[in-house]
């Protein structure tokens, strides 16, 4: 594995792979890698020729208050977890080599399907998004690249961009991966304390619960977004922004359960926002309900 | 040479040129072509192997007043005239082929550069252009993208976008073509009935008299745009928009001619909106006054 610092050295040498015959994935991250992350880059390593894996804490998606300075860092680990996971290019550039020009004058925005779930408490976060992965597409020139369905709303809005710009990227979702007592795999979680720790696991058993009552009938969505508001409101450390059931594909918010569908809750835990969610296919009594997967053996980081 | 309606199609026919290791030229249009589309062409088919025109009245760029629907369109004079410049690809997409979900959700945005000029009575135009551009990029996917010096905000804006989002294009400006009374050419000049037409001249003229000023030692912006704006006042079928001298590069306002700077006007006249300007390179008392190139011989259109 190579470590590149510069846009034109890891557009250069995607070039090279490419003109050899070889199809690039590409796995965009901010780092600080866990059992999500390394998934990924399996996932791409499996599907593709030559793997790069971005590192970048793009500030562009943070917002004033938000926590761009605190956010963990541990390029050594990062390094040696890629390597691991058979990484070709790990990209590290520094935000004067992803901006030379200051703030961007250029953003990509997607209208729609930003604006509610995570896009109403941060409401420049997916324009920061779409735009670091558009200049990331356009370096890196990828046939595949993946992202978790942790984040799904993002995986929504990309898949959104990617169609409208017809960019020739296939954007694969992959599993949101689970801590073994439920908690859902993310960077931030190293922001909680021994307390929080265990009262954030309310909310992936109130999404496991949300599906229990899905597999016994219940369709309304009003019905199954209290229960989980009533759990989490149980929990005096876990602070609720939203749960709500939208669309898979578009977003929308959904009064009843049918198709495919999104169950997503964010909450503030400590100095943790918090997201998860529970993908829900419903056809007549039929339901499939998709809560991601364990952390395999290898890879998994312990949180502090 | 050959005519292409559809995404994919296009997409692949590029893909080819270039694995056969033919480098890709993009001469993006609206159509109704004259004697300066012509020029692009000529300009893209000398220094690219396999060269893509495309042809796309594109409706987002056009406020809700605007002259969408007017727009002059001759689909069977455009293929003559690129067969005639030895296009390889004419591409002609229906509306839907390029916005199958409707009106694109996804944006992209220039901030600043788009906001002052055309952008001020034009306020969704830069959008539209910079969306659609990004588009025709990645489904073309050209080493070299022509642009005419006429458009000289939108040619700055997309330089700007280019460089913003890691766009593998070389930009290129081509100079401004005219008619042979000064007109510069435009699609719009169709609109214009024989007085309006002789009366338009008055631009051209303004600009030509403004850079004799600033060869004669002027260096003062406001004298300059007053010189301009007081000829055109004596033309009652000339209704001037703006007229603005600003740096050719960030297209910011400037007080003082030095350096690289443009003055650019829009005016309108009869039906149809109008835009000219002259690039002026001042260092010291040496003066470049760049005001295009007549049309040539070949390709030239009387306009009705």
């Amino acid at each position: 594995m190579i470590v590149v610092e510069r846009v034109e050295e890891l557009r250069a040498r995607c070039d090279e792979a490419r003109g050899a015959g070889k199809s690039v994935g590409l796995v965009p991250t901010m780092g600080f890698f866990h059992a999500g992350h390394r998934s990924l880059m399996g996932a791409a390593r499996q599907a593709t020729d030559f793997l790069v894996v971005t590192l970048f804490v793009n500030p562009t998606q943070f917002g004033p208050n938000e926590d761009l300075a605190a956010y963990p860092r541990d390029l050594e680990g990062d390094a040696a977890a890629a390597e691991a996971e058979r990484v070709d290019v790990l990209f590290v550039p520094s935000v004067d080599e992803m901006y030379p020009h200051g703030a961007p004058r250029t953003v990509v925005h997607v209208a729609g399907l930003t604006e509610g779930l995570c896009g109403a408490a941060r409401p420049v976060h997916f324009d920061g998004v779409t735009t670091v992965v558009t200049k990331l597409f356009s370096i890196v020139g990828p046939s595949t690249a993946f992202f978790g369905r942790k984040d799904f709303q993002q995986l929504a809005v990309i898949r959104r961009m990617t169609a409208d710009l017809d960019l020739p990227v296939d954007v694969r979702g992959c599993p949101l991966v689970r801590e073994p007592d439920g908690v859902a795999m993310s960077s931030r979680n190293a922001y909680l304390d021994d307390d929080e720790r265990i009262a954030a696991r309310v909310l992936s058993r109130a999404l496991r619960e949300a599906g229990d009552r899905v597999l016994a009938g219940e369709r309304r969505s009003d019905v199954i977004e209290a229960g989980v508001r009533d759990l989490v409101a149980a929990q005096p450390l876990v602070a609720l922004e939203y749960v709500e059931v939208r669309d898979a594909r578009t977003l929308e918010p959904r009064d009843a359960l049918d198709g495919e569908v999104v169950l997503a809750v964010a909450a503030q835990v400590g100095r943790a926002r918090l997201i998860d969610n529970v993908v829900l296919r419903v056809d007549g009594s039929h339901v499939e309900v998709d809560l991601g997967v364990p952390a395999g053996e290898r890879g998994t980081r312990s949180v502090p």
